[in-house]
């Protein structure tokens, strides 16, 4: 098999990491390593297979025999690098929201669009994560009765903030234990032992981004300009794995047995719902697992052709960096 | 003004300290005060107003005078003890959902349904502690445009078990923050750091009790006996306050700013709701108010006369003692 130099721009982040262990634990055919990060992580030094990797600091020239590009570094340095990347001959895929609704750009769950790859597009985009595992659990029931509506409420991890939201939770967690003043900096309100209903920033209507992020990335994934879909998108003190409860429509009855059938027997979707035994997805118990989770599959009578489901998987792996090298495992087969 | 011997029945719980500290912030015309609980509490003194109680075993000859008995024992006592405190000749407030589906019993929230005590029933059920400050949201739109259809996902607090529910909170996220194994007795599943998306018993249909109450409940308590209601209820790390993700649909058009005066004008409602300042209800926050707090007001796009609210209430407050003392405050005027 072709080897391939791979470059990974982000490389401390949470994602970042995350990337440098789906490499090896899939054993990605991997020729070079290289890592990148912003000047404050330059020297730091990652394992990659016993290998001890030297962060660099990223430049315009960082791209030259690379052939994957890896990015999770945030919207900007994905604006001002991954043209570079391109440019240079590296096929990136770019887990930021940078260029997720760009017309030309394919924004793809391997499992769910494939074939938008088939453009040949050397710039590819990663959607959020919490669209990647909603479409997960969406796609296979759409196929059998045509998606209508979507109304959606998500309990999303801290570690799709990233490392210092994790240290936050920690942090504030300790305090409020001890009865100590609990001092907030990454979010706006305490998020120990508490709910906050506000990710990303606020835009028009009153929605958060991530709120739009996740109405407009499934209409372009699932291929449906005009879906239906209602977003409310909540941080919860959670390390990591986001919760979806979903409330779907469909323009045919799909019965409960019929609906765990599809997601038990699509790719990557596992079904666990035996609610008498207590046995549901929680996202603490299902952090590190690659797959989507879903129970708590219910007829929704309070509507035509209604279901219920609760959507669990892990932010960082199939929300992120395993989408990412999934979409590179089709792109070197 | 006349005062009135008030019993309280499971006195040592949650809800039963709550009582005892509204009785006296309310400034209650409370004559005497007895206090009763299950075995294991006996002797226990707690505080009223300064005055020492000593904590008694619940008989069935307990009712003697009792003007006003707060029941919050769970549902089986209030089945076993109600009726004998009404034939004693108290009135009773129950919050179990031992009677609240009784076609003979008023399920009461007072700025919603006050006319229902007009049947003078000596038995009146406290609803819900979701299904109160969801209705609570709901009446002032339902008001102007008639709900249609609500679909509520729910975000509850350790409370509104127990005592060792919030023990368990505690003990679980000390021993996850040192990294040491987690014991889980009260719930099924960890609870720290975690989510679960299982309240109260798993019934047909795959809903939970929960689940099932905040249907049934709501629809008695707004008198539209076929409005159609999913909810999903969720368990969530939070000490004290219940949120609500809701997405509301309505006959008529509601804009956002008319839904922002209905629900700023009703009694006991407040609106936080300035996205832009980060001003919006958080459950830690509120924990120990009154009122039932919305924000995140939008326009849902993705249906005709759609809704979005974001609701938070103490569910130990107006979730439950609060709203008990409420309707007993209605009785004595």
């Amino acid at each position: 098999m072709n080897q391939h130099n791979v470059a990974i721009v982000g490389a401390t982040g949470m994602v970042g990491r995350t990337f440098i262990n789906l490499l090896s634990e899939r054993s990605f055919p991997v020729k070079t390593l290289r890592l990148f990060a912003s000047q404050k992580s330059k020297g730091e030094i990652l394992d990659f297979n016993g290998d001890q990797i030297t962060v660099d600091v990223l430049t315009h020239n960082s791209f030259t025999d690379i052939n994957f590009a890896l990015f999770s570094a945030g919207a900007d340095v994905s604006k001002t690098f991954a043209p570079a990347a391109v440019a240079a001959g590296a096929t990136v895929i770019d887990n930021s929201s940078a260029f997720r609704m760009d017309e030309d750009v394919p924004l793809v769950v391997p499992e769910v669009n494939p074939r938008t790859l088939d453009t040949g597009s050397k710039l590819i985009a990663n959607p959020n994560c919490s669209t990647i595992q909603m479409v997960m659990a969406v796609k296979p029931l759409h196929d059998l009765a045509v998606i209508k509506r979507i109304v959606v409420s998500t309990y999303q991890a801290v570690s799709g903030t990233g490392k210092d939201a994790v240290q936050e939770l920690q942090q504030q967690s300790k305090s409020r234990l001890h009865n100590e003043a609990i001092c907030a900096k990454i979010y706006p309100h305490q998020i120990a032992f508490n709910m906050l209903p506000h990710i990303d920033v606020f835009c028009e209507g009153g929605h958060t981004n991530e709120e739009l992020k996740m109405v407009n990335e499934t209409r372009k994934i699932l291929e449906i300009p005009q879906l239906p879909v209602s977003a409310t998108c909540v941080r919860v003190p959670v390390y990591t794995g986001h919760s979806l409860s979903l409330n779907l429509e469909f323009e045919k009855s799909i019965s409960v047995e019929a609906a765990r059938n599809a997601l038990g027997n699509f790719p990557g979707v596992v079904v666990l719902d035996e609610p008498e035994q207590a046995v549901y997805p929680t996202p603490a118990e299902l952090a590190g697992r690659d797959e989507v989770f879903v129970g708590r599959i219910r007829q929704d009578d309070s509507i035509k052709h209604g279901l219920n489901l609760w959507v669990v998987a892990d932010n960082l792996r199939k929300g992120a960096a395993l989408n990412a090298i999934q979409i590179a495992e089709l792109l070197v087969r």
